[in-house]
């Protein structure tokens, strides 16, 4: 294990107006882009002859939900994802009968997984069970995973680089709680805090995956080639920030309190991202795509504030009480509102697909 | 799957006064006293020759705690668990390193996994899982498990005999919670959910343990030669029982919900036991012998009645609504309190090693 030590940012638990179970349409939509290219995945790039020609009777195909977190979406993908397996195999004319799912959602151990395994339908046709555990450690045995899934989670950094918060360190990030309008030194510990994340889960996930066998990513980027400043999904970012900014000149917050305060999220370029991976070397990229989401009016101002609420109350919650966490919404919905900012337009997922190399 | 329809009968969640994970020193006593038991049945009955030629590299080991509830108990079983098959492993000669455990924490979708997962240390030596389900039904995949445990769990019955509830068959319940005072029929349609479960349990088991494996079973038993009428452990519920009755009689209850009450629980002798699981045949039986218990002078009062309350809460809320919670339980520990009985003394928890045989 890497002894990473971490805070846990878990989204809003329970079925609450604002559990995310229940504000995560954002995700769902990018899911659902998603499907099709894990359809085709699985029917292209799944080495069915190696799968059938080495598992026992009956054969068992493991998948792995990373950042699984709860709610709709995450069946949704797992079905998704054995429904693919179930056509490629029936194309290799074996019997369907003897083979058997075992399904793995994991997240961190402050994920609600009450609510997920509650949530888990009676006839369902695989094997569930929950990991929890962060996924830049291990989580599982050594070459027990057919198939990893991990969308919308790779962003969230596993903890705030400690430089953020050292008075004396260039990237000291006071009055910022982000790294849009930073230093070069604050983006640059976001950056390497991300690049180490990512090499720990790509080594991990390289010990947990048969040799050959399939990962998909969903990973919101930062598109190449615009500016940090420009990009709409930080604006939302740029308003928190104002918000909590104000409640400090009216008293309500003090000035260290926002100060000691940093967004654990990161969102890399696409060539930044290709490139942690090719340097890994353990796995080859078998595609790497960009999401392209169906032209859409936007969210209406609820729905919008209700999604974001769903990501943040917790972490808000956590370093500032619960005191303030209405307060602080109301000021945000009202800057939205005023912003005239009510869609992602500029939104870059970018959907990877990974092969475990032969060692 | 069987597809078994069932209520849960979760312990009280969380870790408040009345939660299980705090009340829980009683099912503590006994699991210290079946410790050695499980030690000495892995050091004289774990077929480790096998299991080192069979497995691959890195051998992985796979351990499910089955009913495993959540709290301080549940971690200590398998600690004790995988110790003993890290000193027989140790003892062939084995290097140590290469030894992987993998641990399914299982239990009913209702158990409160969130507190399990929270409290898993972080300097576990085992990759562990959670499997929500009910372990009459298939839980994981064919020959996965290398060896099982269950302790205080195999009394729950599954679901509560219809024909208890049903006015017109000579088994309806009427004014009772439970067994021991009832008509023979009443008793017969318990022992028969038992059976019918143990059978469930032992065929769902015998699939997915690797041929060889072993079972370790603590079930709280009935004495060989007691009457059901005299077993100390019954007569809290018979004080439970009347409690609810002077409700009735004071207009707190109707009586209508006291008699479509019927507790979910059935104590089997041993030999009845042992007759199910020959009857069964998929599972030798290399031990079964009584638990003895260290003597002890019994607990007070207060603890009595939490350790009762974060037994029954649950089931009690459920069924009753939750105003009459705390009214049911300062009544009942009066009753406990006059009626001098504040130990367990004639418990006969039997310990049962058990291996899935050879095909």
């Amino acid at each position: 294990m890497t002894g990473i030590s971490t805070a846990s940012f878990p989204m809003k638990g329970g079925d609450g107006a604002y559990s995310y179970a229940n504000n995560s349409s954002y995700q769902r939509e990018g899911l659902e882009c998603a499907e099709d290219l894990i359809k085709e995945s699985v029917a292209e790039k799944l080495d069915m002859k190696e799968f059938i020609s080495s598992s026992s009777s009956p054969k068992l195909f493991t998948i792995a939900d990373l950042g699984c977190s709860f709610g709709p979406n995450t069946l949704f993908v797992v079905e998704n994802i054995i429904h693919s397996v179930e056509l490629k195999y029936h194309s290799f004319g074996q019997n369907q009968e003897a083979l058997e799912f075992l399904v793995l959602f994991s997240d961190r151990a402050s994920n609600d997984f009450n609510t997920l395994f509650r949530s888990l339908p009676s006839d369902k046709k695989y094997f569930a069970a929950g990991v929890p555990g962060l996924f830049q450690d291990r989580l599982v045995p050594k070459a027990s995973l057919n198939f990893v899934h991990c969308s919308y989670s790779l962003h969230w950094l596993s903890k705030i680089p400690m430089e953020l918060m050292d008075r004396d360190s260039p990237a000291w990030n006071k009055g910022r709680i982000f790294y849009n309008h930073s230093p070069d030194e604050v983006s640059e510990a976001y950056s390497a805090q991300f690049a180490k994340d990512m090499e720990y889960f790509l080594n991990a996930r390289a010990e947990e995956l048969v040799c050959g066998g399939l990962m998909a990513l969903v990973v919101p980027c930062i598109p190449d080639g615009i500016s940090k400043l420009e990009f709409s999904d930080f604006k939302f970012l740029d308003l928190m920030e104002e918000s909590l900014k104000d409640m400090v000149d009216v008293g309500l917050l003090t000035e260290d309190k926002v100060d000691s305060f940093n967004l654990p999220l990161y969102q890399p370029t696409p060539v930044e991202l290709g490139a942690l991976i090719e340097r890994n070397r353990r796995f080859s990229i078998e595609k790497m795509q960009r999401i392209v989401r169906p032209a859409r009016k936007g969210y209406g101002l609820q729905s919008l504030i209700s999604m974001i609420r769903a990501i943040w109350e917790e972490l808000i919650q956590d370093h500032f009480g619960t005191d303030i966490v209405d307060e602080l919404f109301d000021r945000l919905k009202k800057k939205i509102a005023e912003s005239n900012l009510s869609s992602l337009e500029m939104v870059a997922d970018m959907y990877v697909l990974l092969r475990r190399k032969i060692d």
